[in-house]
């Protein structure tokens, strides 16, 4: 019996290293467009700014080990089309004329997701960074560059405008919306947060649409309705979308997000095809809907469960796993501030008929005499008639991001605010004051 | 209405404020034997070690903060009696001749905890740290030492340690038991921690009991079985026990642990008498007993909530809050170490008729190619045959320890192995690695 992986990161790697382990039978190949497998895309932003050398040291496994662990894997192949009713996968491999059928018994879509690159004059001169092989064309554009433009104040806009600012270069953020984060922060969370980057000396302009990019004799600018910003690098971190079309020519159902539609044992539609990762929908425990959120965290572990349930499915089995879902856990460091957030937003809430109190508290991330003892925000948004925490946000000094996972782990039990008070979290003086910083929160609230 | 509050530190200041703030009709008394109010005992190690300058900076709410709030505070005053059935407390003021009785409606015991000084010749060479007066007599005593030996190694004990490092003094640390933190810690955790610790340059003797110290010319031998230490200083960190002889003498009933009895509502069993904090009891959530553990996390929960309830009463109404309970969460740090911890012990478990799986696993705090990655040790303790997660315990560098919040809330609620796994916990390089160590764990177990 065969298994055919289509896609070699997180969540390829995780199915094909899941099922053979659950399966030394079963025969998986995996197919990666690229030369890389199972990387670390978040770790793009930390080679570029010289924080770690080396592009190498983000595989988490290579091609090589995987295929010690007997996957066969054909990189640098592109699978162009699916045939359900035939039960094969036509393949062609990059830079060569070498192409092919192979057939399948169980397919895995792990096809995961693009960057969104809008039709507008001279978008070609933006420099993307979701591919490695982006990432690396920016990192060999990277050592004259003094001034740089960043497209997008999403998470991978700012990590870049702290690696820009890292390295010395001048940056401007630009942002469609009036505020950053807008998917991940609520307007007042956002707003703490300007006040961090405007800090770190980044030029932030909110409310600044890319209108194009014109090239003027080695240098661009970059046009938006308050005139040109003139640089020698725009970055595009426009935003994501699940890469879907192999899906969508076979047949293969979609859900509402656009994303390979799949139940909580990572299956689609199809009998013998699952899915998994950045091109496939996850359940919103809290926001009670199926969502396409891109990140690595959903990839490992929606493949994990994926992997085991092919391994049984080809010993006849039932599902073993299920993957109950997510909260929207998210955290990124930006120069000294650590920003975290979990849940619902206020307005993602309100959309969804609940109606929420909502509460920003001050603190500090320590014990407010201990030396490093900076500000602290949580926002905490909990549902009116139950006192349920919904949804949660932070943003402070070192030691700060972690603690969100409290409150991701708040919302996917529904625990209430009172809940949260009473519970017995660490304190000593160098990480916390008495009342955690959460519990600040929740007594606020109540 | 008037509520007498024996003891002003986090208990007392705790019943006290929410008292008064729930009901401001009641008169609150709050006597104090010490001179400071809601003091940070945690925070002595930090003054001692130079890194916070002032004592006064540990003090939340000084007697003036809370007499501004119309709580009376007696400070240097000493409770000497109560009188149940006359429903007065007998006082006298320390340093002078002052005396009288004051009759109650409410009685609330924060009476606190006292360190254990076991009875050896020359035991009172040795200097403990445990109350204000205590912690400052040490600084006192602190600018010509060079060589310290410090008695007892739990969290105490090695926060002076790391100290006492701090400030180039020659440390040794002996204990009777043979690992640090024996109740805190499980044997294969505490050995990490002592390579730690041996690591900071402290000569650290386990299976050393103090058999007396004797004063030598100015100097102090520690004699053990093994032989004398000499020391300029020797620090007693031995243990603490509840302070209860007001009660006992009162007729107030103890618990199994020592200290006060009381209910969810923080009640003792006598109407209208009330307890929190270091000197009454606590639920345990897993260990499912009452117990008494010397935390300032729980003396200001509880001692919140017995400000209410009796605010409450005070009103003619039922107990409107209840504390649930603890899972013996604490945490330290000892140099670039923190260590941390929550709900039972392997060997606790197995008293309690726990079957138990565990297992130690070996990570990176922080994403293994990112600078500053260095060994984590994360260990948990699940019930065998439910899966549920009754303890665990982490050990590495900077952001390690308050990710045992996670751990402290999946006790409390009794979640299994696998949910912990299904956790949508937080992701980014500087922060964790995809599956964070404590699912690392969690999949190792399953």
């Amino acid at each position: 019996m065969r298994l055919v992986v289509i896609g070699g990161d997180a969540a390829g790697g995780s199915i094909a290293a899941n099922a053979k382990r659950a399966n030394a039978e079963l025969d998986v190949v995996m197919f990666e467009r690229g030369a890389w497998t199972s990387y670390s895309a978040c770790g793009f932003p930390y080679v570029l700014g010289e924080h770690v050398s080396g592009w190498e040291r983000l595989i988490a496994r290579t091609p090589r080990e995987h295929r010690r662990r007997g996957i066969d894997v054909r990189d640098e192949t592109e699978v162009t089309g699916i045939d359900l009713a035939g039960h094969v996968v036509r393949w062609r491999q990059l830079g060569s004329d070498d192409a092919g059928e192979l057939p399948f018994d169980f397919l895995a879509l792990a096809t995961g997701a693009h960057d969104i690159r809008p039709d507008l004059p001279g978008i070609e001169h933006g420099y993307p960074v979701f591919t490695p092989r982006q990432a690396m064309r920016l990192g060999e554009t990277l050592p004259p560059v003094q001034e740089a433009v960043i497209v997008g104040g999403g998470f991978i806009g700012l990590e870049m405008a702290e690696t820009m600012r890292g390295r010395g270069v001048t940056t401007t953020v630009i942002t469609r919306s009036d505020q950053v984060m807008a998917q991940a922060l609520d307007p007042p969370m956002a707003a703490h947060l300007h006040d961090a980057i405007v800090g770190m000396g980044i030029d932030l302009r909110l409310g600044t649409p890319l209108l194009g990019i014109e090239e003027r004799a080695g240098r661009y600018a970059v046009v938006t309705p308050d005139g040109e910003i003139e640089a020698d690098l725009v970055i595009l971190a426009i935003g994501s979308a699940a890469t879907v079309t192999l899906a969508e020519d076979a047949g293969i159902p979609l859900g509402v997000s656009g994303a390979v539609a799949v139940d909580h044992a990572q299956q689609t539609s199809i009998v013998g095809v699952y899915a998994a990762g950045d091109g496939a929908e996850a359940w919103h425990l809290v926001g009670e809907r199926w969502v396409n959120m891109h990140l690595g965290t959903i990839a490992n572990k929606a493949g994990r469960v994926a992997g085991l349930n092919i391994a049984a499915a080809s010993l006849g089995r039932e599902p073993v796993q299920r993957f109950p879902g997510v909260v929207g856990t998210a955290a990124m460091r930006l120069g000294a501030m650590e920003v975290a957030r979990t849940g619902l937003l206020e307005a993602e809430a309100t959309k969804a008929g609940l109606a929420v109190r909502s509460q920003v508290i001050e603190t500090t991330q320590i014990s407010a005499y201990m030396p490093g003892a900076a500000p602290m925000f949580v926002k905490l948004n909990v549902e009116q008639h139950s006192g349920r925490i919904v949804g949660g946000q932070l943003l402070g000094q070192r030691g700060s991001a972690k603690r969100i996972d409290v409150l991701a782990t708040a919302v996917t039990l529904g625990l209430t605010t009172q809940q949260l008070i009473d519970m017995d979290l660490a304190y000593a003086p160098p990480f916390s004051s008495v009342w955690d910083p959460l519990q600040t929160a929740g007594r606020v609230l109540l």
